[in-house]
């Protein structure tokens, strides 16, 4: 597949496509067509269209899209393909409701490891993992191949924890804590902001008064 | 104030603003130009001029803005000024970081309960909350003049729960279940699809080897 610049609005949308896919292959639906996916996801199916051209259109025919093949495509595209091997560095209840979040791994997410500065949390079991000291973070991320390092903790240590594991060959952090991550041109960051989410609730709700 | 529409984009980015003039204020700084605010925050520094003309400006002068006088106007607008009751519905793990997260009060959100279907959690204490049963769900939306309703609950239930606070007058969900919900136009819902971000992520990482 030809490789284009793909705008962020587009990525943004794949997962929810993904989503859906996922549901109507599970309720063994075959094919669907851009018309009835529209009205299925609120989206004008123009731009459904527009969005599945970025990657080749997927084969759409008068009679649609073969479910499996647009959900299985999606996946691949969004790297799901390959399996990620994840760390949690945070053991408190945000930590731990990360790994407890149950349909990571048929994804290919595989949480390898949390860890915490808490002396009262390291060895403690969360799910099937031991808590480990904040100490062993570089060793265990080049051991065991992680490419993922999921930050879980308040803004204060968060900058530093980004640091170390940047340094370590880190490409990709999933950020939790409430502040920016600072780091060089090559590594992503997602950032969900929980309380940036609140703020835009409670403005949205204000508004709608 | 006059009313403009405002841009789900310029919505999307007021917490941020916020967030920055927050800790500004903490650092004790009183004025900060559009262009020291731009560098710190890396948007442009018209993005930002841009973004404050939706709301009038903010008295931008010369010599820049009033650092406290701006995170105020801005949480005014956001709705911060006014105080938010939430229940959360889920006392998982996910639910329990939730009602942990510890800057939500001073900003004006208070969680009043806590609510699960699981026999074995009711009753239990998550924080200061006693975990109710959701047969109490409507008496206590009601009762307490709850504004925002948490989902933290699987997909499976969380149709059904929204459905049921829409009924009692709820007019802003935050929803964390791995679903999108189908509300009247009057009801505004935040995701936060947790699933959806990470495989963003996982899109960024595998293009950006």
């Amino acid at each position: 597949m030809e490789e284009k610049t793909i705008s962020q609005a587009v990525i943004g949308r794949l997962p929810r496509y993904y989503r859906y896919l996922g549901d109507l292959k599970d309720a063994g639906m075959e094919r669907i067509s851009s018309g009835e996916l529209s009205e299925l996801m609120s989206v004008t199916a123009s731009q459904i269209r527009q969005d599945f051209n970025n990657f080749g259109g997927f084969g759409q025919q008068g009679y649609g899209y073969n479910v499996e093949y647009l959900y299985n495509e999606i996946g691949k595209i969004l790297g799901l393909n390959e399996a990620h091997r994840l760390i949690i560095v945070g053991a408190g209840n945000l930590g731990r409701a990360l790994t407890n979040y149950s349909n990571y791994e048929n994804r290919g997410f595989i949480f390898e490891g949390i860890f915490d500065k808490d002396e009262d949390l390291i060895g403690k079991k969360v799910g099937d993992l031991k808590v480990l000291p904040m100490n062993e973070l570089e060793d265990f991320i080049i051991g065991h191949n992680i490419d993922i390092v999921v930050i879980a903790i308040p803004k204060t240590g968060a900058v530093e924890v980004a640091d170390r594991v940047v340094k370590c060959g880190i490409k990709a952090i999933w950020n939790f804590a409430h502040t920016d991550l600072n780091v060089p041109d090559d590594v992503v960051v997602e950032n969900v902001h929980l309380s940036d989410s609140l703020m835009k609730l409670s403005y949205m709700l204000y508004r709608n008064d």
